[in-house]
């Protein structure tokens, strides 16, 4: 798996939990204590997201953060 | 759930998951392209490990990165 899809296959997986509960990238960093832009560019799949961050995102997304890697083999 | 929790909740899988296979610290860092010494301060709960690390960790051990994450809430 080369570098790229690592970020983008994280960075769909982060917005289709956000979609399913229909939070806005502004919502859902707000509730992960993070920045909007930042939130974005996870999801562009710009951004080699760290443990803390995805822990804060899984939390503000109300699922255990092994599911932000459902869609990883 | 504070920081240091998270960076040796992890670490502590990451040990768990390793020793289950038998392998040294040097063998798994070998295996992930990583630095033994990376690999030891990640056991350690020292490290804030990010995304691709993760996946380099978890195909090394030759489990979906979501286990990695068993034994988070």
């Amino acid at each position: 798996m080369t570098s790229p899809s690592v970020k983008a296959r994280f960075g769909s997986s982060l917005r289709k939990l956000r979609d399913e509960r229909g939070y806005s990238q502004e919502e859902l960093a707000e509730r992960a204590g993070l920045h909007r832009n930042y939130v974005g560019g996870v999801e562009r799949g710009e951004r080699n997201v760290a443990l803390e961050n995805i822990i804060k995102l899984a939390r503000a997304l109300s699922v255990p953060p092994r599911e932000l890697f459902a869609n990883f083999p």
